[in-house]
């Protein structure tokens, strides 16, 4: 996707208390939903302009250019925002796998009739991917 | 689907400080992603009990049963929860529409490098759904 000024997209989000919008990423041609992580104005700024996903992170408190230490990145195909601004869907080619745990998808456990149940496998190991 | 005992999911969800965790609604077969709202742990509860999905409506403080005034129910087909517990995805089969606005995804305004673009149409009018 082509840069895009931020300018109009942060004045129509509606940031929490905490300066932060949850963000969904869904790979574009599967429509399979990856993760939910959230963005700041300035990742949400980012975004836009490079084309390549960067979430907040609330645990390390900074900017998480997604794929930085696995490899793992997102690229950008649209951006969408929800009606009332306080959500946002990012529509991404993922590069191998979203989840730190080695899955495609961070949703891997269903709650079923018969219990909690995985329903996505481990595609590469955790060391592997963060190895590198 | 059927009844699902709520007990080992409400233990394996991470709710935050305001005992609310965001659920992401995705049409099962299409892959659509519908909306995202939020549930407490009676929204959660329920939601398994019933198969017909309920939220918690910040709004109102109170439990928001989709459809309730509008028609618009979701049905359950699948509750999945993400690798740290702190986010539901619900795949559902949507009546109609999910967006008050009467269109059938909230994500309907698309940050594009010429501007904020509509990218979904209104199918029903909002006088036309909350009149029921």
């Amino acid at each position: 996707m082509s840069a895009v000024d931020p300018a109009a997209t942060l004045q129509q989000l509606a940031f929490n208390a905490d300066g932060l919008v949850p963000a969904i990423a869904q790979q574009f041609d599967t429509g399979e939903v990856l993760m939910m992580a959230w963005m700041n104005r300035e990742a949400v700024a980012e975004t836009l302009a490079t084309g390549r996903v960067c979430y907040w992170s609330r645990s390390r408190q900074g900017l998480w250019r997604k794929g930085e230490t696995s490899g793992q990145q997102q690229r950008l195909v649209d951006f969408l925002i929800d009606c009332d601004g306080d959500t946002i869907l990012l529509k991404v080619d993922q590069d191998g796998v979203a989840c730190h745990t080695g899955r495609r998808t961070c949703f891997y456990t269903a709650a079923r009739p018969d219990g909690l149940t995985e329903v996505a496998m481990v595609q590469v190991s955790p060391e592997e991917l963060y190895k590198k």
